[in-house]
């Protein structure tokens, strides 16, 4: 099977791979209906070693169950099943705490640009959908495996609630998708931070009834000319870099939400600056195994559909192209068809 | 009129200084029934520079209205009042929200090692007792005023809950107090980290179930090794030095809640290590005013006793040896009678 490989800065490969099989009685091997590029993907691919060792990528998908191991209970081969980037056994206190992604037991899900995946812990990691979904909801249910669970805790990381003004800082299809998140969750008013104008429209489309396009401290500025003085209630940040996170604390009230899902690179918090903020922070990889079901639920009846983030679909094979448009900022998100 | 003025490093004195007056119409001043040594006052005490101005010191006060300005409505002469160390209008929509020491007007009470003070704000500041209390309560509303305050909102802020397990990390007053608080709220083990005979004695009094003298990565590993490997649910840092956050920060659970209440200093984050804890943060100079109606009736009932952390009273004039003591690690805290 031909799979994406990164060999180094800005190199990524559709190569020959290992098909997967299963190897611990935990694991399903799945044949994947779509997969696609992340956010957090343009890290490595932008700043790897060239000298690294050859990595399969990508860990984002959904697709049929092709083969499970001896152990596992909860899911069998013809399923449409979706999963999130870490397996996790969903038993241990930290799954029963919410936190999947913190799972004693947790491991990463990779190699997921290609047709094929192993998937281990099954039973904790995969959720089953009632019946093989349409295809036109793929997308959306492809979304749900890491972006929309990525913004749908942002926004619940963030205290989120009815009636309240909350600030998204990222316009990628996290920051997306947490507005859109935001907007289930009742929020009021919600303040898109993005200077790109198709992601803008996006974002409005999304529920956004407010673009910022000023950045850093004039950004944090605006939002406060915006709130009365006063700062947002939930601040979801959506990025990871020190600049997004210290706008996003700028942009809180006294006692305000700020979450982050990004994984940061480079941030530094100064203690007594955050304690004179008086800010809640929290965030981390997103749990998104948490908010699965309900997400692949409100897919299923039409109420979201977050797989309007996707504007590029190319075969997997274009995959190289695929990284590129995300990296040069032409798309948004791009779906790969195996 | 005498009170404490800080000259230098481990300079105070007990000198001269003009008495307070009302200067803005919504002033009030207060002749103090008792006044006592912050944590807080030992960072300036022990480095400020030599060079710097003459300050008066002290921010911890209960006592007898003396006199209001005109404006000043909800108190009046003759009444014992209790307030917090940032001066708040109570109001503003920082105030509503419960973050009355970031209220948009906030001042800073100082000055109050003395036998009168002036406080600003007084009808947003001060909270008045139905009657003058008997002389054996005024070590507690005196704790009210700063460490008692501190404490509940380090538990509060660490959504301390029924039958949750809780670490404290710190035996300072304010950490005990930590202790006494969490325990109102119901958590079933109170884990207080110290190494100080007399200092875990009044934590097991106040509430604590287990104590523990490691520190550092050795006491994160205790902490974990109680808590079947989990973490605990609640941990409040109630000291402000890198070393402290870290260690608490490593006892919390992955999507655990951790509080910070003492100043920080030299605390730096990093960004991508805090993302993997999964920890809630939150904390800031404890907004005392929000607590202080129901700690105010708690102490008038005799449910608590946080007066307890006062193990040496002095006379005022006797400020500088009350300052050594703390210093010294003698003395949790010292209460000054004038």
């Amino acid at each position: 099977m031909k799979g994406a490989v990164l060999h180094g800065a800005r190199d990524v490969r559709f190569e020959e791979r290992d098909a997967p099989r299963i190897v611990e009685p935990t694991d399903a091997v799945v044949r994947l209906s779509a997969t696609c590029i992340c956010g957090s993907d343009l890290w490595p691919y932008r700043w790897i070693s060239a000298t690294g060792e050859p990595t399969p990528m990508g860990h984002e998908y959904c697709g049929i169950v092709e083969q499970v191991g001896r152990a596992v209970a909860s899911v069998r081969p013809g399923q449409f099943v979706i999963g999130s980037f870490f397996a996790s056994d969903n038993t241990c206190p930290h799954c029963m705490a919410g936190y999947q992604t913190s799972c004693e037991h947790r491991q990463p899900v990779a190699g997921a640009q290609a047709p094929m995946l192993r998937v281990p812990l099954a039973d904790g990691t995969l959720v089953a959908t009632r019946e093989v979904p349409p295809a036109e909801l793929i997308p959306s249910m492809l979304a749900a495996s890491d972006v929309l669970g990525t913004g749908w805790f942002a926004a619940d990381a963030a205290n989120v609630k009815p009636g309240k003004t909350v600030v998204v800082v990222g316009d990628g299809a996290v920051g997306l998708l947490a507005v859109l998140s935001a907007r289930r969750m009742g929020a009021e008013r919600i303040i898109a931070m993005s200077r790109h104008e198709p992601r803008q429209k996006l974002a409005r489309e999304f529920g956004a009834t407010d673009v910022v396009t000023e950045r850093g401290d004039e950004g944090v500025a605006r939002i406060k000319e915006l709130t009365k003085g006063i700062g947002a209630d939930s601040v979801l940040e959506c990025v990871g870099t020190a600049g997004s996170m210290h706008q996003a604390i700028g942009a809180a009230r006294p006692g305000g939400y700020v979450s982050y899902v990004g994984v940061p690179h480079g941030v530094k918090l100064d203690g007594q600056e955050l304690f004179f903020t008086h800010v809640h922070l929290h965030g981390g990889p997103a749990p998104v195994r948490r908010y699965l079901p309900r997400l692949v639920e409100l897919i299923e009846r039409r109420e979201i559909d977050p797989g309007r983030v996707f504007d590029l679909t190319l075969p997997l094979e274009k995959v190289a192209e695929g990284y590129r448009a995300m990296d040069e900022r032409r798309a948004i998100k791009t779906l790969l068809r195996p």
